[in-house]
């Protein structure tokens, strides 16, 4: 499959970041070598997705710490330390932005001085960059084989190339079915309050030449209940050690109604959005973001001044409605506390 | 209760529409006495709401009626049904239009001459307004018997005085509750696409004093899997003799995830919301509008051209979802088919 726009894409010295707030109607981008440039576009969601988001706060890290001026090792790690905290503070919920700043923070104990740290950080940034790539590639092939011709797939959410950088996680699987010839279509829930569904997933597909038809959210259960649905797969920020997945807002009733009307139900995500610390979904945190974003569609505001809106950006999927968990090291099917456990 | 606002109004010899697309930033209403107009209203859904639809389309019939020329009683009535025809092809879900004009058809039996008929008609249309009218009131307060102090009630869609005329169906039972001092407050889904709860329900309950939080459509799963909804209660376009219900798109999810949740689903409809003839769900005849409501916001296009998409205006919940039916002649509860005969 050839991708011809890449989310993030690593210059040497600068990062440059497809800026998908203002898609589908502008390609623009935003070229920078600034770590709180790249602080800011990941939580204005000019970068998003899960696994970018932990590629672009990775070159955060090796970009910060490039201009560090301090000569002492344990000083420079300390600044190190603070440019890695001002970029955790983006967004809580995906796990991959904190698998990166984990994985940065453990390589920048490998260098000797300063100079050595900035190149073993840069390095590793690269490295997240291309596993991450890599692993959605291996994970769209694996979910791919799932997928049964003239099947009708619903999607929630952008989780194409846009998201992981490279492949894609559920959409990938989506895109690698059609690529292998299995005639499906696709329902794209638009994924209200910011659109990604109508404006990234309904564009990347019709890039990829996959037949895709925009529903509302509120709409995905009547295609089920009607038997126009043969599965749906979405991605996951955070997935917990038993399997309890956290992915954006609305993926749980989708999982609820699926299971209702047994229809296979499928998340696919690249390993590192497991985090083993978390027993179960029930403290992932939940990104509250602003109320603006509910109150506005594409900017026009929808209601009279005083009436006040909720934003949870994402809800958690309890595990026993997940028919299986397609990861790039193979896929997990229930009891997913023992799968995910044998898998990592 | 008092209401500063009608959706429909009957000024003697023309009928005063509140143009409900404009809410809640204009204020604009449509006053005609030419039945096209009103049908056209119909249509476009500057009024809307399964009862205030009926009313509507009563005084588009008395209306048309009113401007027959022909002398002979049969030619008279051949026109009438025609007016009638244009009314009735303009939305074909909610049970309460075909009511009303099975009403109005009846009631121009009675006439001996064309000049009777019309008067006949006339006041059939103001009967049927007054009849819808006091059913909501009498529905909301039963209603509200059902609710508890303190609770948060999740709704979808709008069905206040704009949608029944009068008092309201879901949000005249939430209102009733609150006049009652129960202390509740309001989940309100924006849904999409016309977003009719955040552009009308938030603009009515804030009239009316009740505290309300607007989500998205996709948020309401979470909510109720978080504990934070007490139950929900929608509205009704059309109710089989067996229970199922056909309502706004994005109801039937909300009844899965209430019941997996065991949340109370209610549904507030007036008796003229059932259809006898229809045994279940199944073939209830479901909307499908433009896919410009879906792919546009206030005209606004959200997607690339080229991208489909799908609109059916409402979804079927099955009957095994709904916890009672609250009707204007008492609250029905499991099982339905015997409990909606012996009302009926």
């Amino acid at each position: 499959m050839k991708i011809d726009y890449q989310p993030i894409e690593w210059l040497g010295n600068r990062v440059r970041i497809l800026d998908q707030t203002k898609l589908p109607q502008k390609e623009t981008y935003l070229v920078t070598d600034d770590y709180r440039k790249v602080a800011g576009a990941i939580k204005e969601l000019k970068v998003r997705g899960a696994p970018a988001i932990g590629i672009a706060g990775a070159y955060g890290v090796a970009l910060g710490a490039s201009k560090i001026k301090s000569a002492s090792r344990e000083e420079f790690l300390k600044q190190v330390q603070k440019v890695s905290d001002a970029i955790a503070s983006t967004r809580p919920t995906a796990r991959n932005l904190f698998f990166a700043l984990e994985r940065m923070q453990k390589a920048s104990t490998k260098g000797k001085t300063s100079v050595d740290i900035k190149k073993v950080l840069m390095a590793e940034a690269i490295k997240i960059h291309k596993e991450e790539a890599d692993a959605t590639k291996r994970l769209s092939e694996l979910g791919a084989g799932l997928i049964k011709k003239g099947w009708t797939i619903l999607t929630h959410c952008n989780t194409g190339p846009l998201a992981p950088s490279g492949y894609g996680t559920a959409l990938g699987v989506i895109i690698a079915a059609h690529k292998q010839g299995k005639k499906i279509q696709v329902l794209a829930d638009e994924t209200r309050p910011l659109l990604q569904g109508a404006r990234l997933t309904a564009w990347e597909l019709k890039k990829a030449g996959v037949p895709v038809t925009l529903i509302t959210d509120s709409m995905a259960g009547h295609f089920m209940r009607v038997g126009k649905v043969d599965c749906v797969i979405t991605g996951a920020d955070r997935i917990a050690a038993n399997g309890d997945t956290a992915n954006k807002i609305g993926t749980y009733p989708l999982a609820v109604v699926a299971k209702e009307n047994k229809i296979p139900f499928y998340i696919a995500a690249p390993v590192s959005t497991i985090d083993m610390k978390m027993k179960s979904g029930a403290r992932i945190p939940i990104e509250e973001r602003g109320a603006d974003e509910v109150m506005r569609f594409n900017g026009q505001l929808l209601v009279l001044d005083g009436i006040n809106a909720a934003n949870p950006a994402f809800d958690v999927t309890p595990n026993k409605y997940i028919t299986a968990i397609i990861t790039d090291k193979g896929i997990i099917k229930p009891p997913y506390l023992e799968g995910i456990k044998k898998l990592i």
